[in-house]
């Protein structure tokens, strides 16, 4: 493959510990290619604790010059990182396809995803509110004591660990949201690389380090290490770190969160974790379009062959007319969809796994299964059906199986459908499909998938993240350990802020975004009012 | 005393689970008045696990319809509350005063401060932005995927529970900032009452009580539970639970943490636990007014016995012209200083505890001692001194005295300013004084300081803690658990929310706030811009 040719004549293989590469010491390990089983190089080595601490050294030392970076600096290295991954071209189109197995339109298409969150993000830092500002004016003359000066500001909690996730090898990976919205905050970075990656990684990691020397900054604003749990977890334990994200399992993120709380200071732990993303298909949108909403269901079931954290794993069906045209449509547009390589071995085990695990289970049945091609990590769709009585019996039914498979559970009656909303545990999305006729159950329903999912949708599938305002990629516990945060869109930047208060200090002391005279002209809250005077 | 024979008569010991009195099952237990030892009555008992699982299944029946008030219902609601404690009169105050020993002029003003935060969190239900409501607007013609339609609001967590506070039996008890800013989100309200002030609490929660009537609101809005320790970690523990506010100590802040963290499903606690609120005198303002300083420092440190959370526990001072004066100053105020009651018989051992182990530290020096009255829970203000290099081998200086007690230390130089900032753990407040001369040292120092605390102050004292908007009363572990939010203030409503996206749902079933049109006329985010359109 050229692909592999270009990049192991470019690649290294080091950590990118601010400005240096650092081999690493511990094991050895290298990409391979899904689709053929090949191994890619070069050779990568794990981080050792010496240099997980280097990493987080530097951070700490560049932090209290990159936090006083001003907003307009600050957004133009954010729109140099994203010029410079624009600038790898087809180098790293062809190594995340060797890496991943991704088809090249989504690789395209998860780099302009990147690049328009990196850009995003200098908009938000340029506009200024992200900061919170606020000012109460004093008053000398109130009785029986005079009122202070309190202006209030947003600062960066310090340096941010990052975690990369495999399942979007740019837009959740080096410079992915997480990176992108803590740079826009003020803190420095150090990035654990997956190790399902490490050569798009590198190549990432390089755009970045790049964009570092091109405005300046100090070098230790980004760093990139590579390894496993231990170097994760040396990462989440050093003192100067000051908060993770993170996107990936549920165990792997329980366990930074715990390790992350036994700390002597503990720090927050922003974990995007698992999620099957119920579905509910009420009478009348059965009735009206069945079929095409059991076709629509499986096309975003089988988007990046299930490997989304909002992928649809489970369909509530209002058993009824209509209930059997969507599992026949969906059962022909599995048994039509062929398996596809998944982005690494161990992904496609544990999918294999999950599936023969609900084969096995006698509250389910398989309705339709792919074509199986016979290729390596191979993900062959997989369509279970069961009823509600038997899911409000089998917990584990609302396990979350990564990959192309679903179970769609037939409904009795509208108090079942309220019966197993209680059931689901916290989700990143929820989704309803209804006709006007549904409309009461419907406003009934998102009344109570509200209170479990970070997003709910109306006649769609969950599938596809907007990045912009008003999104939130986030929702209860377990789909995230924060619930009350988003790690998509620009209130991600949030996530690594903290408010100060600043009583009677004088306006020279101040930072411009609190000075009396509004130097920057961005809208703050005055005694109470928003206002950008 | 005529507050006693008051209370008996009104008060019945029981827990107030929603509309209905509980008697407790558990240990009993009574008030002392701090200032005579004498007992209070009635005898109040602990509330059992069922009692606690009561509260909390009532509390989970009212949210549905809690958080579905209209804001202006909710504001009213909030100013009842304030209306119906201001109509207990002397009643109230009689029975603050003999279960605290607090002077009647602080209990009046504290009653003020709690009824004015209560009409604080009205005024922010009616203003509303505090809902986050953004809008991306959809672009149906967008290539190659059409844009959709995401609003975006903030809903509360749940049923949130409130463990009050000893040292504001008002303003961080039953209905205090915790519950109002709970109540103000939406969340109904389940308090665990603090055992020194149970009388306070029962008054003040029957006051809570006749407003939920009053306003024909679910009875499970507000319940208030007494009881210990079994209690509170039988409440934290309850599935129905969401949330946690508490002001207290570290040891059980940090048990409650624990609990919420072990939980199936965790939860956030907001806890607000310990501070020695650093000030940083430098050498010029030393030099100009050492002696006005130093008695300007006792005068906070004594403010309510030394009770506060953010009494000033270290002094550190530039050694120089005018330290010399700042240490006679202190020190004669001090020995001029009368003892006074303090809360309940547990502080006042902790602190006399507290106070002979530095008296019996070799590295501090006692330099002055207030008069002991020698009555019974008497706290005597103590000042102690030590110099900078003594204070950085010695990590247990920084370990909260809670009471009238401070620690001078005398500085040399700028570096070791420098260093003793660095060794400081999480604070909520840090102060500086400065003279003109002193302007960069100054600079330098409020830099490192924003980085270690929740409010920065400059030429004042740290105790007084300003409601409003711009207000921080928090701050870096270990002052809270949560150093991302505030306990005080506008701000503090935001700890009980949680974002939600709401993807192409139609406009009439969506809540107000979100609707296109903006019924209710609130600063909104619009395709990313400010605006009340």
């Amino acid at each position: 493959m050229t692909a592999a040719r270009t990049d192991t004549a470019t690649l290294t293989g080091a950590n990118l510990v601010g400005a240096t590469d650092v081999p690493g010491a511990a094991g050895p390990f290298h990409a391979t290619d899904p689709a053929t089983g090949a191994d890619l190089g070069p050779v990568y080595r794990e981080a050792d604790d010496a240099t997980v601490a280097r990493a987080a050294e530097l951070a700490a030392a560049a932090f209290e010059s990159y936090r006083h970076t001003g907003f307009g600096p600050r957004a133009a290295f954010l729109d140099s990182i994203a010029r410079e991954i624009e600038a790898l071209g087809d180098v790293l189109v062809d190594r995340v396809i060797a890496e991943t197995g991704l088809p090249e339109a989504r690789v395209r298409s998860e780099i302009g995803r990147t690049t328009g969150q990196l850009r995003l993000f200098a908009e938000v830092v340029r506009e200024g509110s992200w900061t919170g500002a606020r000012w109460d004016r004093p008053d000398p003359q109130r009785s029986p004591l005079p009122k202070p000066d309190l202006r209030q500001r947003r600062i960066p909690l310090g340096p941010v660990a990052v975690f990369a996730a495999s399942n979007f090898p740019l837009a959740f990976s080096v410079a992915g949201g997480d990176t992108a919205s803590a740079l826009a905050a003020g803190a420095p970075v150090v990035v654990k690389a997956h190790p399902a990656h490490p050569g798009t990684s590198e190549l990432v990691g390089r755009a970045v380090r790049a964009a570092v020397r091109a405005h300046d900054l100090p070098e230790g604003t980004f760093s990139l290490i590579h390894g496993g749990v231990d170097t994760g977890s040396a990462l989440v334990r050093d003192p100067r770190i000051r908060a993770v994200g993170f996107t990936g399992s549920r165990r792997a993120g329980l366990a930074l969160v715990a390790a992350a709380a036994a700390r002597p200071v503990p720090i927050p732990v922003f974990a995007e974790m698992s999620s099957v993303n119920p579905v509910f298909v009420l009478p009348g949108a059965l009735a009206e379009r069945g079929a095409r909403l059991g076709a629509e269901f499986v096309a975003s079931l089988t988007t990046g062959v299930g490997q989304l954290c909002t992928s649809p794993g489970l369909v509530f069906l209002a058993d009824g007319p209509g209930a059997d045209d969507f599992v026949d449509a969906a059962s022909a547009a599995v048994t039509a969809a062929s398996g596809a390589p998944m982005l690494n071995p161990g992904i496609a085990s544990a999918f294999a796994t999950g599936v023969r695990r609900l084969a096995a289970t006698e509250a389910v049945r398989t309705v339709a299964t792919g074509t199986d091609a016979g290729a390596v990590c191979i993900g062959v769709p997989q369509l279970f059906v069961t009823t509600g009585e038997r899911f409000l019996a089998d917990r584990d039914l609302q396990e979350e199986v990564f990959g192309p498979a679903s179970i769609v559970v037939r409904v009795t009656g509208e108090e079942q459908f309220a019966a197993l909303v209680d059931e689901l545990e916290g989700q990143l999305t929820a989704t309803v499909h209804a006709a006007p006729s549904d409309r009461e159950l419907a406003r009934a329903l998102l009344g109570k998938l509200e209170l479990i999912a970070g997003r709910v949708l109306f006649d769609g599938w969950p599938t596809g993240v907007e990045v912009g305002h008003a999104v939130v990629h986030g929702g209860p516990f377990p789909a995230t350990s924060a619930p009350a945060t988003t790690s998509v869109g620009s209130r991600a930047i949030e996530r690594f802020l903290r408010p100060v208060a600043y009583q009677n200090v004088p306006d020279d002391l101040l930072a411009d975004e609190i000075r009396a005279d509004n130097p920057l002209g961005i809208w703050r809250r005055v005694d109470g009012a928003i206002t950008r005077d």
